[in-house]
């Protein structure tokens, strides 16, 4: 970040101290300082450059990525991180590799559903990664629906094991990253069978590979299932294909915290409740909506500095053209992303809140707030990462033609996001959740029984269903109370109209799956009703800091009213607000764009990513777009000569009007 | 398409006759017959064959391209091919070449731009392919603007000729196809200086490499930009960058037919109206609208295939699990993409009408009609490429975590797509441009002036500002008129209410900016209304064959109703319609959504899309899935051994605990 900083101007703009913005970013100073940290430390050693990635072939980014991984473990061990450096340490090196499943999937969950016997067996030879394990539980043929696997695990009391085996094409696992060419153990769900009888999928440690030569094991049949989406982006990762021909673990390769397989072949259930398991659940989504605010501010910070940097129309008098961000259309669609991306950072904040809230209450044995809890999380893992992957796009469609280049950074970003919509829950069968059990709540409201957490506004409901809104000027929706209640008052009607909509066909599953679509809309309301709520919660907050809390209030404006007004046939619709009001909400938006202008730069620079990070021309710190673009341009392997390899063979001879006798 | 095929239950299901179906999506006989016969001859052509493309590395992957696009060229001198049939030819082999700039730019801009004597000498040398050449218009600083590019043509009348120079970084032309490698010529567009005076952007044919070796002529510096988004797709075209220093032309390579300079310097406007050119801007918006509703339809036929072969929950009895493509959810996603591939291709089947009848015109020297058929394309341009691309994602979304795989084809599909939303065009500024005519047209309502063609709805401004949808249940949404009143009113009324905003303005252009946003809602608005008024006069036609307008009725109430309920804050706001109606149209499109499930597959049949031209193994048109995906699995490069490469190195040191001595 030497040299002349371009964007000085829009810097020397910001009303709102930057640094202090940061730890609000990273959650505390803490956070901050380790993150800043050691995302310098990667963004300095050369062994974590992405030079190149977008454009070598599968074989070499392969290998590159298996290198970075190793050097990224030594770096852990020579500089003796803690577990909290070496988490940061990954994910700023910024590729996708076996580590994050080994890590991320592989030990949770031994540690979530293995015995104190089997994590203590288990988890040293994982944690020094004697062991490299993944996470085998999607097949070919099942992704959502887990109870459909078709991989079996059938106990032989004759030789106290379990046989592990793929009965069917469609049973093959397909997917789980680190598979394919680098995990030596994974967990296996697979159907249970003893005693002739189906008990339905349970996990499985099995080994696959040979610590010595890391061939595969007899019996199984193992590989990488092939190129995905983009340059670089998940192509890193060996997703994999794995297949089991009769292949015999040990009976004590059962992960038996919740229910065991005796000696003898008897299935036994454990007295810990299975709830428990939906811990882990939260917990997975959690972190997927905190990853959801990183890849928007990320897409959003190359958007906003190239956007300040390009200039396009508008010269007068033969002065500089103007900056594009200075274009309301620009404004409108780029700074609701930039707002959704501290919308999603305080709801992600919470979550881990509400997480450390359900563990403990779990251990307490009340399972009370487990069903709202699940259906919150498994909401807004959905709401963000749809408006997530949809808001990169946007970001690199922002950037004009040069957004398309890998160089822009947008390109790849988005294709090694877009997964996240269907990964752990498709995004639609899990509005479809929320769905439900906001239409039991909705069932439940004359019994008695109170609404809690996220759902509580339902408690309201008699007002809710009756109330208008009392905005009589474009100021008044700067009010969090009038913000509140139409979000309230949108999202509990549309629930009580499925509701009553249900009540018509006599076969309530029938219904569910006719209005299926309504119910994912009434479901995408009362999760985006939990975002704006938990953003107004956050300003309630005694934040310190210049400026800070009034920038936080403009982007909070802005994510609720562009919502609003993208939404607002629902608003209108259940009648709630008229026309007139939907109309100041918008110009109330408007006056918020020009509030937020002067500060975008800084906002930007608050989430304190590195150009390491960012590998995006377009997003530099300091502006210097055009050089650098030009340069770039140069090391394609096209440029390694000046004619092209192949001119003498297929272009020769069409100029030289030699086709027919051309060999091709 | 030998053996068994497993969606033969669904083509058994169709109520109509496909084989008609497929002149009616054709065009006509004719072209069906041309079309079918060449797809199939390029499909059965092992020279041209896909295989491995998303895996070659930049410098193979063109290399490959190249060899292509020659013996594409051979086929059509050897099968002695009509300029249809290589057209078509070319669109069938179904991969980006500099052969697209060449044809579909280079010698267009000769044609439209050059004198007769300029197209006597430069097009018979570009028909026969002994030069070939690119359009570059496009430089570093400047898309959008084309009037402020930057590289001069400055004439010195001492050699007469001109000096074409690069005077800035930012000036360096930078994008256009074909030019990075290939081609030896350009039409390049530059700053006409003469006499110290600048008489803005024209077009010369430059010479850009030796015809005998290819190298760079003297004084020209020019490659490939890099990587773009995606594999294979964009990255089998040379896209360019192109430096001019001091580079000489005769006088006469400057293309002179609507303006020239004499051998003195002098500036001369010849007597061809400018507005000829624009002809050429409606031609190539139509063609773009075309090829929105290809790449649309292509993606729908894969997603609604693999939606009838994937299987996922409802299994009871263990009997079969239910079809994704009978989940209401998915039908909501899907079929309203469906729709709009056929939509689009009858509006881009009217733009064909549209340009013969603009060209018709300004040969009798009408310029009437020009404005509003300006508007139209741009509009249409905007709004078919914007739902196209993202139509493409929702349907690769639609296949579940395997369309994230290159073999689903549907990545490539993206990447090549997407930029057709940037180029011929920002989407956005097209639809300004739209906004523009509309508040021109409003503001001449009482003039007397009379609106025609697309616009002429504002003609009856009086009625659609008072009018009421008179829909008292479901099936009245069926009714054409009902539809139709409905979006002329939405149209008219989020029209008129901008103009009434941009009064309060003292500034107008000051009032255009600051409402660019809802300016934009409005074009967009008359835009959809253009799509679903041309799908209803293709119904009004006598269309024959078995049962095919009853299939056309249902994807045209589909595509209006969805739109109705996707923009339902609209028709609300503007109260065209109440609450009431708006739900009794959502329920009449669950309706529409069951009447076409019998004939989805049917209807994706009527394409005529080859296995070769989808390229996607989940689209198959023998459904035979599962195998087809395995089987590819294992021709990913990384499987052409059990042990990775880099095990030894990388992977060994880990599981050993021998990082610390480890050479990384």
């Amino acid at each position: 970040m030497e040299g002349v900083d371009y964007l000085a101007n829009e810097r020397n703009k910001a009303e709102f101290d930057v640094d202090e913005m940061k730890i609000v970013w990273a959650g505390s100073r803490h956070s901050f300082d380790v993150s800043d940290r050691i995302s310098k430390l990667v963004a300095n050693d050369l062994g974590f450059s992405k030079e190149g990635r977008t454009m070598l072939p599968r074989k070499e980014l392969f290998k590159n990525t298996l290198k970075k991984a190793a050097y990224a473990w030594k770096r852990i061990i020579d500089l003796r991180l803690s577990e909290e450096e070496a988490t940061q340490l990954r994910r700023w090196v910024d590729e996708p590799a076996f580590t994050d499943l080994h890590w991320g999937m592989f030990i949770p969950a031994i540690k979530g559903q293995g015995t104190d016997k089997q994590q203590k067996k288990w988890l040293p030879l994982a944690h020094k990664m004697q062991i490299i394990g993944c996470y085998a539980q999607t097949e070919l043929g099942h992704g959502s629906n887990v109870q459909g696997l078709e991989t079996t695990a059938t106990f032989d009391p004759q030789t106290d094991e379990f046989v592990i085996h793929s009965p069917t094409l469609t049973s093959s696992k397909w997917w789980p990253g680190g598979l394919g060419k680098v995990s030596t153990h994974a967990v296996v769900y697979a159907r249970l069978i003893t005693d002739g009888k189906d008990y339905g999928i349970n996990g499985f440690i099995v080994q696959l590979r040979c610590l010595e030569d890391h061939k595969p094991l007899p019996g199984i049949t193992v590989g990488d299932i092939g190129m995905k989406f983009g340059n670089g982006a998940y192509n890193t990762m060996d997703n994999g294909v794995l297949r089991f021909d009769h292949v015999r673990i040990p009976r004590d390769q059962m992960l038996m915290r919740v229910s065991q397989v005796t000696k003898e072949g008897k299935y036994v259930q454990s007295d810990i409740p299975r709830q428990l398991l939906y811990g882990t659940m939260v917990y997975v989504r959690q972190t997927i909506v905190a990853d959801a605010s990183i890849a928007m501010s990320r897409a959003v910070c190359i958007a906003t500095r190239y956007s300040a940097v390009r200039r396009q129309f508008g010269s007068q008098n033969g002065g500089k053209e103007t900056q594009v961000i200075d274009y309301k259309t620009q404004q409108n669609r780029l700074f609701p992303l930039l707002a959704s991306a501290y919308a999603f950072r305080f709801v992600g904040e919470w979550l881990k809140w509400l997480y450390t809230d359900v563990t403990q209450r779990l251990q307490a044995n009340d399972f009370s707030t487990l069903p709202e809890a699940h259906a919150c999380t498994a909401g807004l893992k959905s709401l963000t990462t749809t408006a997530t992957a949809d808001g990169i796009e946007e970001c690199r469609k922002l950037c004009g033609g040069h957004g398309y280049l890998c160089s822009s950074g947008l390109p790849e970003l988005f294709a090694v996001y877009v997964p996240a919509c269907t990964y752990e829950g498709d995004n639609v069968v899990l509005q479809l959740q929320v769905a439900r059990f906001l239409m039991k709540t909705v069932s439940q409201l004359g019994s008695g029984k109170k609404p809690v957490g996220t759902i509580a506004y339902m408690g309201r409901i008699e007002h809710l269903m009756q109330c208008h809104s009392d905005v009589k000027q474009a100021k008044d929706w700067l009010k969090p109370s009038a913000i509140l209640e139409a979000f309230e008052a949108r999202a509990a009607r549309m629930s009580v109209a499925c509701a009553q909509n249900l009540i018509k066909f006599d076969n309530p599953e029938e219904g569910f799956a006719e209005l299926a679509a309504d119910l994912v809309e009434a479901a995408v309301a009362h999760c985006q009703l939990i975002v704006v709520s938990k953003f107004i919660e956050k300003l309630q907050q005694n934040i310190p800091g210049k400026g800070i809390k009034q920038q936080l209030e403009v982007l909070c404006g802005i994510y609720s009213l562009f919502l609003l007004h993208k939404h607002h046939g629902d608003f209108l619709g259940t009648g709630y607000i008229t026309s007139k009001q939907a109309s100041l909400a918008n110009e109330q938006l408007r006056a918020l764009y020009s509030q937020l202008r002067p500060n975008a730069i800084s906002l930007v620079d608050a989430f304190n990513y590195t150009d390491h990070y960012l590998d995006s021309i377009l997003g530099r710190y300091d502006g210097n777009v055009y050089p650098k673009l030009y340069e770039a341009a140069w090391k394609d392997p096209l440029n390694e000569s000046d004619v092209a390899d192949g001119f003498h063979d297929y272009i020769r001879p069409i100029i030289k009007q030699q086709m027919r006798t051309a060999r091709l």
